[in-house]
């Protein structure tokens, strides 16, 4: 109870991962036992969140080496950047995987050995470490943010950035199970989050499973549960953040931002320190990816808005560093000014 | 182009409605013959929207009695009584619909004729008489709105206060068919709103069906396109205002209010004058009804959201005068102070 499950971990030689594509209707573990099959489960977004996907890509690499046969070292390393190419290529624009795929082939790279036997341990013991680091940053973040929200009856958290996108706990989440597990109860309002429901579909059910009070909205009533005095604070995860402070995360966050200030409610960003960009000055430099438009006009393949109507599905907004209260990393909170705070906590 | 149909007319001694069920998809036209067809068209929402609720059920009283059989003015009430409370159950909670079928039994109460054939007229004009009513109303709140957009490029609007909602034209969107119609074409930015989508399956169809610009985006965008400097002001219908001003409509409206302001632009309520309930003082003391938790939990009959989660899903808010710019109605343009200026217009 309490305890938030994690949608990735390694057991019995086989990676375990919740297929998010059956959520929120049905909880079902599925053992991934070749690279293929965790190729396929990042395609098909069985598996998401970076950090998540990054995850299941270095064990990846691990199922595709593991029975190799190479000769020395130099045959080995070929091999695996084979298989890091072939898994980059699941999902070609996952930063976090790329970086995740690099950084076990660093490993291997620097290792004292040329034993295939002992290099194929290397590659094993690297992505299980950037397992455990990422659970545990978020875990971190959960300890700094806790003591911002411990006193509150409720929060309005936005998409997902929760367990299920992370090896664990999530980040904007991570305050909230943190408290949890010490006996306070925090309610959380979600956003169902459209064009792609990942309030409802995901944080909902991650949070209902984990024993958390969970009441879901549609975005256009976030306003009211503020107006009502429901929520003391807005929590959510960022995507990027530039070195001022401005934060783009899903659409929709920058105008609870601004309901949150018209109602003196806090509004907090909690996001790794490596989702700091600090060669962006400012958030308009931040591009904006714009997505289909059939995630807004179909719904399950229906159609819900006339045939060839004009659509603007942008995935992201910024919201400028002025409604931000506060960031909440694993190395801890930064306030405002955000430029001249930032590298306090980022040198620690 | 740029005229916007009429939802419903009467035509060959028979109404003629648009099928709303079957929209966005396809414009399909259905003639009611007998009274219940109309009670099933209400029923079933093939008719919706208050005022065109309301001119449905008073032309199918019309149906109800043309082939009367009664004998003297008496037999020919108690007809016409009995048929208005079948076509009130066809919505039990239409206040409209209500009204509508008052008028026409006053008209018929009133009648200085006690001959049954010209009874029959008295029901058909009253009926009538409302349609063309309403759709003169919808018109004049065009005329009076007009000169506050008619320099802009483009504006926001949420849900479907348009043409389908009334006899023709709408409320919010009759500034800008008004426009339209004397050359100048505003792009119309339209929020899906959630829930139930009137945005996406309603408004952007019929703007589009009238050669107007528009583009659809969910509800959480509308911050993103008032902070790229898309749209100039925002315009919404109501379904009652408060003595001082205090408009309830349809939830999300509220937070579009407040992001107008932020933005620094005009909020706009068009409504009808009889919108106003002067018995009451603020917005505190409109009752907000909560619809059915399945509306923001399927989709399509689908599930999105985890079986049995706490939903909040109330049907409108209150948006405080102080966010708003001006009220349009068909006697003149109201603004602030509400309170002081409303008998003014009221009055004319």
């Amino acid at each position: 109870m309490f305890e938030p499950l994690s949608p990735i971990v390694w057991r019995d030689g086989q990676v375990e991962i919740i297929d998010q594509t059956r959520l929120p209707l049905e909880l079902v573990l599925i053992k991934l036992r070749t690279v293929e099959e965790v190729w396929e489960a990042i395609k098909t977004l069985k598996v998401r969140g970076a950090p998540a996907i990054g995850i299941a890509a270095a064990l990846g690499l691990y199922l595709a080496i593991k029975d190799s046969q190479a000769a020395d070292k130099k045959g080995f390393q070929t091999e695996l950047s084979r298989a890091a190419d072939y898994l980059a290529s699941s999902r070609p624009t996952a930063v976090n995987l790329c970086w995740a795929l690099q950084q076990v082939q660093q490993a291997v790279g620097l290792a004292a050995t040329d034993d295939v036997s002992s290099l194929k341990e290397v590659v094993l013991s690297a992505a299980l470490e950037l397992r455990a680091g990422d659970e545990k940053m978020c875990r971190d973040i959960g300890c700094q943010g806790a003591p911002l929200l411990q006193d509150l009856e409720a929060v309005l958290t936005h998409c997902n950035a929760g367990t299920l996108a992370t090896a664990r706990y999530g980040t904007a989440l991570a305050p909230i199970y943190h408290l949890a597990a010490r006996g306070k109860l925090l309610k959380v309002f979600v956003d169902e989050t459209r064009p792609l429901l990942q309030g409802a579909r995901l944080t909902a059910w991650e949070l209902q499973q984990a024993g958390i009070p969970v009441t879901l909205i549609t975005d256009s009533m976030a306003a009211t549960v503020m107006a009502r005095g429901w929520v003391q604070a807005v929590i959510v995860g960022a995507d990027r953040i530039a070195a001022n402070g401005d934060t783009a995360n899903k659409i929709g966050t920058y105008g609870l931002a601004i309901l949150a200030r018209e109602h003196g409610l806090p509004f907090y960003v909690a996001a790794p320190s490596s989702t700091f960009d600090l060669s962006i000055a400012t958030g308009e430099q931040i591009p904006i990816e714009e997505r289909a438009a059939a995630e807004v006009s179909c719904f399950g393949g229906q159609p819900v808005a006339p045939q060839g109507v004009n659509i603007f599905n942008p995935a992201f907004d910024v919201t400028p560093h002025r409604y931000i209260t506060a960031i909440i990393t694993e190395k801890g909170v930064i306030r405002p000014p955000f430029e001249a705070n930032l590298p306090v906590i980022m040198g620690k």
